[in-house]
């Protein structure tokens, strides 16, 4: 896609969405978005999955295949990465998220488990080279990494450089190949029209989520953030994974209905057992 | 810590990291770690550059010649980078300190200005592989980056896992080359015996500088931790960065008297216009 036409697609979508929150009726036509009105969304649309809460209830263990298991302070030592694989498997978590440098350790602790290792690269800040996502990105997947979580170049899209951004997403995508990756907004740094510019430029990269938060940027996930995503590329197929802030059940079962997919978190344990975590991620 | 039992203390870490780095056993049992007093290096002792102070009074246009003008923040535009480097060559500071997908940007800038760009590598975190720091290092030299500040493997560090931390600082050391490596020790999560630890494992890998914090990690620089640092490495002609909260004149004067050789601050401009800075970095 050239510039000027993502530019154009962004400013479509974000004036479209802005009308879609206040409730105003559509001006324009943009048949290359086909953004739909009148198919019942607004603000106070949720995307229930319905086969988890109507058949099934709130099944714990069918959130917890949800959870990527998270530990990302860079003071963790290696007995809190294997307290964090052993709750993994216990749980049966979907995955375990962490740092490269950590990935060699739990790729080992998790072998035989069925739990994934998830690395997170370029992170948290998102303001690396594209060729240092990249590599990194690789050199995670050689050592056994599954999934790749990257943070988006935040200064970039704030500038309204969109045709950096998405040469840094499609490098980093490239690399991670065949695992999924996904893309970290920092949605606490976006305004709305950013975040929708985010969501797009993560769905032409190929990306196969987006995500809210680091966890490290002063903000986490909100409803309102997972109901925009999932609106923006939800219809694309990608998915959504609500990350930071998520603490106990109810929070966990409030980013499922809002549209989450998937939800990052450090307190897992606590989210499936009915406790309360502390904050930190 | 009682500042009379700093000496032994440093002695009796240099001697255990040394063993621990050589698989050699101790000359002394861990009765030596323990503290001995009386030497006489005391918290009043300070590395006064006596030729700024008291010679020169103090010297503000000096002063600036020891700033890394930083920016580090994710969410920095374009303009927030150009604005940077005008002050930097406005003030005559020593560089600008960015992020390594601001590299290029600044290096064009700064071109003619004597103004140097270095660029963080493996920030804030230090968890990343060693490969991708080191990566990082050899992509920002090539696009022009003079100095590379990283970050020791905090994790490995708290984990006792010298060897770790080592082989990674060398990586990034060698990649570096022939620029300074600036070793960021992270000291607000550090105990004082890590902080030591952590200093001369950077000497030994080769390293110019270290450096407090990183400014995303919940502290600052200390005059107690510019001490100790200075304590540990000076004589080994390595040179102390004080970073995070230098927001003002009476900051910037106090850490250089404390022993700090670079300064890296965003409230630069206010240092050496006599303002105060805002938190962050």
């Amino acid at each position: 896609m050239h510039p000027h036409e993502m530019n154009a697609l962004v400013d479509a979508l974000v004036e479209r969405v802005q009308r879609a929150l206040t409730g105003e009726p559509g001006r324009s036509s943009d048949a290359a978005f086909q953004w739909q009105y009148g198919a019942g969304w607004n603000a106070n649309t949720t995307f229930v999955p319905t086969e988890l809460i109507h058949a099934a209830g709130r099944d714990d263990h069918r959130i917890a295949r949800k959870i990527d298991h998270t530990m990302l302070k860079p003071e963790v030592t290696r007995s809190d990465l294997v307290q964090l694989c052993e709750e993994a498997a216990k749980y049966r978590f979907y995955s375990v998220c962490v740092n490269s440098s950590n990935v060699p350790l739990c790729v080992e602790l998790l072998q035989g488990t069925g739990v994934l290792t998830i690395c997170v690269v370029g992170f948290p800040l998102g303001a690396s080279l594209p060729q240092v996502k990249a590599f990194e990105a690789r050199e995670a997947i050689k050592l056994g990494a599954k999934e790749i979580d990257t943070v988006i170049n935040i200064g970039a899209l704030k500038s309204g450089d969109f045709e950096t951004v998405l040469a840094d997403l499609v490098m980093t995508v490239e690399a991670s190949k065949p695992y999924p990756l996904k893309v970290i907004l920092e949605t606490s740094k976006l305004t709305d029209e950013e975040k929708i510019a985010g969501c797009v430029l993560s769905r032409e990269a190929g990306a196969a989520f987006v995500k809210t938060s680091t966890g490290f940027g002063g903000g986490g996930a909100t409803i309102e953030d997972v109901r925009l995503m999932k609106r923006v590329v939800g219809a694309a197929g990608l998915k959504v994974k609500a990350s930071g802030g998520v603490r106990n059940n109810a929070d966990a079962w409030a980013m499922v209905e809002a549209g989450a997919d998937r939800l990052g978190a450090s307190s897992s344990v606590e989210v499936v057992t009915g406790g309360q975590g502390a904050a930190g991620y």
